[in-house]
């Protein structure tokens, strides 16, 4: 395959809020022996990336990144390191992650269920160059196989946004029958929620508002709707669904209300699953020691998912049960939509077409 | 078995901060259908009894309770209701515990493992009269029988003290061969957690203050003694004995101090579990979302047990494996012995002996 | 509500293979205290009924069974013991279930999953009078409450059939997205475990024989169907349709043939769920220990469920997810229905029309 | 590091029972890129072994083991692949296993738990050359790290017999303070078992036969002792012990009395943990459908374990809890160990001093 030395990418410029970012020519790198080449055809954009774009976290996108952000990228491999030419062959698809890399032995690595904080990992489009350019690279071992029957532009917000979604929901263990409540249900994460609960055969309470967030959360198969904008005690309305309330929630959104309303909406020995990142250092997610106790709750953090995590959530899709809404868009659109995401005014994931 | 129709209780007496308790002349209650009188050998004295005879929490002793706290009663069955002769006979031994009476048709009660959350539950001490008088009524079906090996006087504080701990072991989910840290390790709570965690097999860091508690956590199974009043930086010494932080931390005691600084405690995965029951409403058990999602952390609520719980709790004694230390006194000493709970004084768990 | 000193009832006549029913009159009975007296509308006829009343196992039914199988009766609860006049009305619908009663003090009634394993358990149909009676007793503490949008013809099979099904998806640990095999999967419990499978989100691959089987399983949720009249290697053929074997495989069916193929169905880890009860004491549910070890199998027996599980399997048929084929007939037909159900042609559950 | 270039290795000899081994002269082999060679202090000599070197089982030892067995193999790393420079270093402590190497991608490498279950597998002294030589190749990537205070020695054993009981320890589910059954617990693996289950809180009841193998096994800290030479009916002695029988049981010994027995050994809802593997084509692990449902048993395989089980099965032995006893030898001895194995005479772990 043809590989030009040069290639365009999206590069960081500026920093904070007013960060915004420039379509670059930028050299296309070559694979190390344990790393695969990726032509990126689409990449998600996430509200991380937004987040890392706009240094809203204590953390900031290091030099490594070379200012790139995005981990939500498929394509197609055009280069395979001297080491992995068993693992992959030149034209297979391949997706990139939030996580590129993990050491794969430490104890995080090895207990099978927590390579995701491997202390060594390296993650795409923060402490190396992500997913909006043309050519990508990544670790062999740790980059995803996309099964027939999933599209590139739908794969790509399914790398993090949708395995995240579905991880949440393994974590609120929430069995098959009872009740998941998922706030800003017809969001970027929600949307993707409420699919996976439901093919997980939970019964969904999806909260957003108006009524085409109503219509579509019901499409996607919530079995309720709360719409807060004319709700003026949700937690009262979920009692009278629940009866003593939801066996789970799901906090994807980053914000105060969010957090201090979850615990409210449980059942006893509910779980609250965490996972949006909110950037106020005041929010503490959790609840007064006595709710804690005398409701037995369950407040539990999530992040992405493993290696087979991903391969799952890919499944579900290429089975038909859960799509991804996508706004579309290319390189030049990163900065709009990240502003109509500040604004709250994006539909399900942005995705990026890029070398397609 | 003779019984009289006065005996001696102790009755609250006032409201808040300043209330005391007075040794009164009460009668002697009839059991109904479902119902055993049990004459009170001995009973523990909980910090919640402290809690509730000071008014401290936002609910209060009802009316129904008689002024008379107490919930870690054992004894003498002396008369047995008409609907339950199959299931004691007068002379057996028997525990009364927090939880006196559940409705055994709710979800929880039914569920198999959330009976502590049932709605309809009536608690010894607080909905209904406790344990510090010489006769007390409790629910047939839902009193414990004390085995053999266990002296009445241990029995008493593992009724809510024992068993609070012992769940909360198994609510941290550690494994054994683990690390659980427990704060508070040398207390009435903590020196319960030290000996289930040990015989759990779970390995224990102990967090106290002096040699005396260094001394007595040691013997009570602690592999490692951080002393909090030599230990500038608790959390790094906790990874430099665990490398990546504890897999679980029991907050047994009520300070905000406590809670805020157990999740730095723990590695990636590693749970909290809240037991302490603070008054101060500013409190949130739990971390900042960025906290809890990157480390994957659990927080969990635990309360007392199950019947099957305290049975298993009583077990451990029975087998020689788990001692309360015991600071004895009678129904005159609850006061003196609430203001030593207070001040930090108070040695292990205070046990009243009532009728023995 | 005006109730008859006498009813009709189906009672055993004989021993063994040439036993049969004869409808007679007989006593109704009243309740003691803790029991209801409930008007039979609807009893489905179980595998088990068939067992019992045919002496096919090596446990009989007791004298106190009067001779009256059946213990899948619902109907109208008609009077109410003196000790439980605040758990039932008159007027209220009730279920009566193969296990009648429990002791609820023992292990097994307070360890919170394993009830059905009371020792002192009381079976409907089998140690104490069963439904194929206008007027049974059940005790009041375990019979199962219907919910609204459940019809009593519906909900007949669901207390054993139904349950025993749901149960025996959940024992399989298979998780949503990964594949269970259902052999006879149009059958009796068959036809439910596809439909209680499908609902919990797993993947189903209904073995069963010929077209009208095909369409049945297809239609309620089945993704793939494996004609064994037609199939020669059925092990391969799932090797195909799962790459490496199933995750579960139900053996519903009380044949050898059932259970020796079973394990070879599974990739490794997988969960073989035994719940037929063969006569043949020949059978032996597992296999070869080189195959349980090298391939990490679980094999694991299921029966009934709790009254909790109960409540669930009833919730997914108030919800539409969950319905049984229904074959109808009244007392006169339950030796016809077990002739038929020996020749495999009962097509579904049988349900007898009672006091309706 | 002066490494030779031919060195002395056990060579198997002949077919079927009558096999032997010869000590032959052999090249060293050169690590390939992903490899280290570890020169061999000690190895393990496992009942498996002697089934490969004896043709015991279907399947045979490979022609690439060049008829060199043993899998329990410690020593020092001498030289490492050219791609895994950064994961060891000569002088390193290594540990060689039954599985010298798993394929890292497939489904069981990922998910978490069943790595062991890779299907492709290498395993040391069947698929590949083993431990039974001075200079062993393995997988860098699979090897294992020994901690220190285990001495090489110890650690032979437990690279197979010692994960391997602990890991059936584990698969048991057996909680702390409940009853596990170990039939041969005084034998290689049984001894390991005993002191496993121990340290996880367990509450043993050993089976073996003899003064000396009670004495062991109380010592090595088993609760009861069941002496099978003089002890009529077992099960009826566990019932005496556990009243409702153990809730565990695992079956080591490859013999068909021990898996007959085992499930009349256990309570409602206990498990059977399967692990000899015997080549009696003719034994079934399980029970009767009958037993297994109506006492919902777990019948449920086990083979050696993972990576991280290795490493903490390993650190019960550094922290001073369970320790090999050993019968120590040289290459020379191993057609007699085999030979003793048979007899049932070999004392504990038999241990090959090699290059020490």
């Amino acid at each position: 395959m043809d590989i030009p030395s040069t290639q365009k990418a999206a590069v960081k410029q500026g920093t904070g809020d007013d960060s915004t970012i420039a379509i670059q020519n930028v050299p296309v790198p070559q694979p190390g022996p344990d790393q695969i080449l990726v032509k990126i055809n689409y990449s998600g954009l996430c509200a991380s990336d937004k987040s890392l774009l706009h240094d809203e976290w204590e953390f900031r996108m290091t030099p490594q990144a070379s200012g790139i952000a995005g981990h939500e990228g498929v394509g197609i491999v055009v280069a395979v390191g001297s080491n992995v030419q068993d693992l992959w062959q030149v034209g297979n698809r391949a997706g990139i992650k939030w996580i590129a890399s993990v050491c794969r032995k430490c104890e995080f690595c090895t207990n099978g269920s927590d390579e995701c904080h491997c202390p060594k990992q390296l993650n795409s489009g923060f402490t190396i160059a992500g997913t909006f350019q043309e050519y990508a690279l990544t670790d062999a071992h740790y980059a995803t196989r996309l099964p027939d029957g999933v599209k590139d532009e739908e794969a790509g917000p399914i790398m993090c946004g949708g395995v995240t979604a579905y991880v949440a929901c393994k974590r609120s263990q929430v069995k098959p029958g009872q009740w998941i409540v998922i706030p800003g249900a017809g969001g970027g994460l929600g949307h993707f929620g409420v699919q996976y609960a439901r093919a997980m055969g939970m019964r969904v309470i999806a909260i957003d508002g108006g009524d085409a967030k109503r219509d579509l959360c019901l499409k996607l198969g919530a079995e309720k709707f709360i719409d807060f904008t004319t709700t003026s005690d949700i937690a009262a309305e979920i009692m009278k669904v629940t009866t003593y309330g939801a066996h789970g929630v799901i906090v994807f959104a980053a914000t105060k209300a969010g957090y201090e309303q979850a615990p409210h909406l449980l059942r006893p020995a509910g779980t609250m699953v965490c996972v949006g990142l909110p950037k106020d250092p005041t929010i503490i997610a959790g609840a007064h020691p006595v709710m804690m106790c005398l409701k037995k709750l369950n407040v539990v953090g999530s992040v992405v998912g493993t290696l087979k995590d991903v391969e799952e959530a890919l499944d579900f899709t290429a089975r038909g049960l859960v799509h991804p809404i996508l706004t579309h868009g290319g390189l030049e659109d990163i900065d709009r939509f990240c502003a109509d995401m500040n604004a709250g005014k994006l539909a399900g994931r942005a995705v990026i077409k890029i070398a397609a």
